[in-house]
């Protein structure tokens, strides 16, 4: 019925928030006009609050300053890192939408091998919106894909999938290195661009980069907590990672599943390595005992909500990190204070078995 | 000090052999010849021993048939299948390289996206030389490989990784798929080229094809049996099926890693669906069956030898799964059958710690 001029409504376009933590202004949204414009933004400003944030316009946005953070939440704001790009997760707080593209804003559009600017929230969408496969490994990768399929020895019980709480995207250009790899190899460049989409397997752990990163904030929201960082803290450049084990070890548990691979944005510069090295080298050090703890994390049965899990995942720091260092019983109490005020803010829960019985939706 | 003129030798010329199981004469082989003719070839020859198998001239080769087989292996040639391409596995068990490489003669040499034909062989010997990383997933993928390494966030103490045992390769053109898949998608063709080598993480159980294989032998060997396929047998096409989930388990249970992705080759034919869905229906329905099995699976700490875990495994087939059919009692027999005769055949073991306390080199 809609005439020929009428652009297709974009995908999610009302189901969606694109968080965007930033210092600076954001003349890099530019680039992304196609294909962003039509969603609706939440910018986390980081650092001194009196600074103006341009933001390009015909771009639907607020705006969430230190200040503002303080205001809404309290005492409770101090779970929020200052500082840090880690400070983004308010934004999932904040947020009343059932998915999250967050981005960060020294990325661009990459092109794929045929030379066509990459669409990354689309494909965010379309890993987010088919099923997973966490039990069993496809050698043909992502089989929901036009042109793939479950390949041969596949169990048929296994091909309906599991709902997709996290699509972890890639960069093209300057590689999510380390400072040490940094340092050794600052020339190097990710040029390989890999045709591929896949799920991480059951049991298994991945470094979860924040540049560029879907998910399903209704089912895994509350797990996406980037920790303490930056100002105050003894660590930076973690707060991704973190994010990513307590949601893996959680999406394991509930039976959820997370993509990595395509799409990929174009990463445009090299963060300084020596800074880097000054964040990362507590991380560097803790991160060979937090495998191990994530590796063999594992939940009652009790834990039948996010919220629940992510609790209980907060003992187990405080029982088990503690000893490691102070840090680690301060981020246990924050990951509480988190959901407290995810909770909050978000009374619904998003879960009904969270209420108390016969109240649920 | 060499010529100009002499061309370099090909990678492990000398310790890998090329195993090819056939029906027909090897005409594939012209096609592969500036790849695979500086290697040895064992042809094992399935069907009628009558018929002569006609090999490109220059390739250097040995061909075992059928009365080969029992001649060799008497009353043990009971655990080598025929009429299936299971029979593959006699080739490894009478190898004496460190490497092998197997290879169906319906897959041919298939050219990357610039338009270069692949060379296969040379990508398995990359993927089997540098080690795997089963412990972590590293989501820029094999962290060996020019212009990769290991992301932010990956633990420094994983990063020598473990021993490759295996390097699975995939097909372009016909995908693997199962019968019911090859009937509902018939003109379903790959081609999508994914450039990328991964390592299949711990615990986690994939659908070994073995079209286009390479193996570290001297590793692995006695856990590549293709089990009792074809004639006289409930069950075909899951060979390499079943191969693949013990070799898991067993890399698993030792430390070792098993690698998909590159080389692709190029699967020329569609088998007839029909004809293997009459092979497949029972695998279909045990493997339901199985892959609990297999994920369940636990080898004991005395289990320090590839031949320990396989008998620990033909145990637990025989105990687990001989309820399902009296096959796995039969399986599980020719398990044991398998390693007896492996021994026979390589008497030093590969492995100085099945020798008696003392004796071992």
């Amino acid at each position: 019925m809609a005439g020929a001029s009428i652009a297709p409504t974009p995908l999610l376009k009302d189901e969606l928030d694109i968080v965007i933590p930033t210092i600076r202004n954001l003349d890099f949204l530019e680039m992304w006009r196609p294909f962003l414009q039509p969603y609706h933004l939440i910018i986390v400003q980081d650092g001194d609050p009196s600074k103006v944030i341009k933001v390009p316009e015909g771009y639907d946005y607020e705006l969430y300053n230190r200040n503002d953070i303080n205001k809404i939440l309290g005492p409770k704001a101090s779970c929020i890192s200052f500082k840090d790009s880690a400070c983004r997760c308010f934004g999932y707080m904040v947020s009343k939408k059932k998915y999250i593209f967050t981005i960060d804003d020294d990325c661009f559009v990459a092109k794929d091998p045929s030379g066509k600017e990459i669409n990354a929230l689309e494909q965010h969408i379309k890993n987010l919106l088919s099923p997973s496969t966490p039990f069993f490994f496809n050698t043909l990768y992502d089989p929901y894909r036009d042109g793939a399929d479950f390949v041969r020895g596949y169990p048929f019980s296994l091909r309906e999938g599991v709902p997709t709480a996290v699509s972890h995207g890639l960069w093209l250009n300057i590689p999510d290195y380390d400072a040490p790899t940094q340092l050794v190899k600052p020339l190097e460049r990710n040029t390989r661009y890999v045709d591929a989409v896949l799920t991480i397997p059951k049991g298994t752990l991945f470094p979860m980069c924040g540049m560029n990163l879907g998910f399903n904030r209704e089912l895994i929201g509350p797990a996406m907590y980037f920790g303490l960082m930056g100002d105050g803290q003894p660590i930076g450049r973690y707060d991704d990672m973190w994010a990513g084990w307590c949601t893996k070890v959680i999406c394991d548990h509930l039976g959820w599943g997370i993509k990595t691979g395509l799409p990929y944005i174009w990463h445009s510069k090299a963060s300084n390595p020596f800074v880097n090295l000054k964040k990362e080298y507590n991380g560097i050090y803790w991160q060979e005992e937090l495998i191990p703890f994530f590796q063999s994390a594992t939940l009652s049965k009790d834990c039948t909500t996010v919220q629940k899990c992510y609790l209980e995942l907060s003992k187990q720091v405080k029982a088990k990190l503690g000893k490691l260092d102070p840090y680690f019983l301060k981020l246990a109490d924050a990951m509480v204070t988190w959901i407290e005020a995810w909770d909050e803010l978000n009374p619904s829960g998003g879960d009904s078995t969270n209420l108390p019985n016969g109240t649920g939706k």
